[in-house]
């Protein structure tokens, strides 16, 4: 499987390499893009060289991290035009924390059950309110779309979309090659925004 | 506090993105360095720009990744001696994974307990015989040196580290924000090594 990941100015690290490491002992192929290409930066500082993403192939996976950066990009018509486009053409599109803020700002998850970070859960649902958001939920998968809670949630969120791929033995080994204690039900939600 | 991130080639993505995350929230200033600056290519294929790194500042913290690229770093002379004099400058070394390997074939754990992978628990006893390996712990502090196992324990160890400089307030402060669910003892190690 080939998985896009896309960076973005003040992406969160985390949000992004949780899940990176788990798509990469599943055997994903992982390409690293952005909307104009070159050297992007992440809020933890560290510079990540990216290609720029025209357009995904067939079957790809879309990884849209979250992070302080999404608050400038959600008001960027240009950015949310050219991530309509890609969320269209992905097979699978998967989001972690505030992620799922750029997603809701295309539309592309009007009508649709999400979730994500529950402390900016009040901003999040303001970005698409025609969204069935789910603040008691670790993570929720509604059609292609994948969408996690906050930051650590992105790693139980891939290990579940790779359980319903390769089957649940297979996350479970991967979780136990990382020595990660995997929250295996999405409904367990310790950090679940106050109703 | 300055953390100095040391990055080689075919490092373990999450061994260092975990612990990065969590420095962050603690408001630590995060260098990535490597032996020889430059793109530096982790085993998740992306590649981050890094400075060279000379000599380490006073009170400098050193983060030391694990991953397949530690293979061939036992047996680099050059590295390695680069590598005891970076930990003998250091306030503090982080080690996550087979980050203790390295650590281990400077010497410069001889006579400590440490702990890393369980996985390559073998291989990483064989590469510091001196050292007093634990098999069951999920993070060992000894002196200046604290060593984590696989992968996920950096993300612990990093919190474990964060509460004894800044409080365990504020260490639960940051899992929190991150939807992290801290193990917070490190003798709770569900993938110990068998003995």
């Amino acid at each position: 499987m080939d998985c896009y990941c896309l960076l973005f100015a003040d992406y969160d690290a985390l949000d992004l390499m949780g899940p990176v490491e788990m798509l990469q002992h599943a055997g994903a192929s992982l390409h690293y893009v952005s909307q104009h290409g070159g050297l992007v930066r992440s809020r933890a500082g560290f510079e990540v060289m990216t290609t720029a993403l025209t357009t995904l192939p067939a079957q790809a996976l879309l990884l849209v991290p979250g992070g302080q950066g999404t608050r400038a990009l959600v008001q960027d018509a240009h950015f949310l035009q050219a991530l309509r486009q890609w969320v269209t053409q992905a097979h699978t599109v998967l989001s972690v924390c505030t992620g799922a803020a750029l997603l809701a700002a295309t539309g592309a998850l009007d009508g649709l059950r999400a979730t994500s970070n529950k402390k900016a859960f009040a901003w999040v649902q303001g970005c698409g309110p025609q969204v069935l958001w789910q603040p008691r939920a670790r993570w929720v998968q509604a059609g292609k779309f994948h969408t996690s809670s906050g930051v650590s949630a992105g790693m139980d969120m891939a290990l579940a979309f790779i359980a319903g791929r390769c089957g649940l033995e297979e996350a479970r080994r991967i979780a136990r090659h990382c020595e990660y204690l995997w929250s295996e039900n999405p409904q367990d939600d310790p950090f679940a925004a106050p109703l």
